[in-house]
């Protein structure tokens, strides 16, 4: 095997952990927890699904890429989950080594660009990784709330933390924004998810 | 919610069952059986990543989109293991019963078109479905090559029955098949794949 191919069959390998970092949100039917690669595979397919509703015009292969790779990281890093504040604050030392490790793997020009990739979904500024993060917000959204909203409810999030987070989704898609907001009132009413701070 | 934008979502919680579908193949490190999104997730990459070494251009974005939703049928019809000879017989009917079902939860332009791109990747004959198919075996052999090859060792596998599968990764990729090559005569003199029929 030359040297090049031998080094992305390395980092083929390598990705194949993402399939035991677990996330805190369940699979729908009440299932067990979703693990990182699952999520990314139904928000790829969701980009591809949803992209009419985009705000802006996107290249959908840099979406699906993106939505695919966004959680390598955590490999090393695990996942944070969105609302714990302490892990937050050590969130970006944690995967800024875990994406170095990772990404050397690959020969230079892929660990640039694969970096590259992952960057611009992190800064959220173009309009791909605008969309893309609005599929990171709704993907589990959709699964939680199929579920009632026992993953609220199991660690008493308020609406506030969650409407706060959802303003990349309005960033990334006005529609996708206007489904969830729906979803929120209704899991609110029904004391799935607190609305007092 | 629209009618529209409601039949989406639906599908798009209806394909999260397909984390529930189980394979034959291993997680690397001799982990647990894995299941068909997370193969999904990592050909959809290694498609992007190997992309160059397609015997012809193609449109990465319909490759990804090919792997991510080519296992979705087995929502309703099951894995049929690759050397399973009286599972494949009733394969085909158990699929396209799985494809109307499924993707009739779709407005009727989306289910037409995922019909589409699933039946392209089923009949193999473009560069794209040339490639996704080569994905489609390389994935699940560099994991069982990690693991000794005890995938084969479990169904006691042939090495011919192996190489005739092989002729799909072949029509996409001549280097992905020359590696595969490879990794599979190693196995051959190692004895984790029998050589004899």
């Amino acid at each position: 095997m030359d040297d090049r191919i031998a080094k992305q069959v390395a980092f083929a390998l390598e990705i194949d952990k993402e399939k035991n970092v677990f996330r805190q949100t369940h699979l729908s039917g009440h299932g067990r927890n979703e693990n990182d690669a699952e999520h990314a595979w139904h928000m790829a397919i969701m980009a591809y699904l949803l992209k009419e509703y985009s705000n802006e015009p996107v290249d959908i292969s840099k979406v699906m890429i993106m939505c695919l790779i966004h959680d390598i990281v955590e490999i090393d890093a695990g996942d944070t989950y969105a609302y714990d504040t302490e892990g937050l604050a050590t969130q970006k030392a944690r995967e800024d080594a875990a994406k170095e490790r990772i990404f050397s793997i690959l020969p230079e020009d892929q660990k640039e660009e694969f970096t590259r990739l992952f960057d611009e979904f992190e800064e959220c500024r173009t309009a791909e990784s605008k969309f893309a993060h609005a599929m990171d917000n709704f993907q589990p959204l959709i699964l939680n709330n199929s579920n009632g909203g026992g993953d609220w409810k199991q660690h008493n999030v308020d609406a506030a933390s969650v409407y706060g987070r959802q303003s990349k989704t309005k960033a990334g898609s006005e529609k996708i924004y206007e489904i969830t907001d729906k979803i929120l009132k209704e899991n609110i009413a029904k004391g799935s998810l607190r609305s007092d701070p």
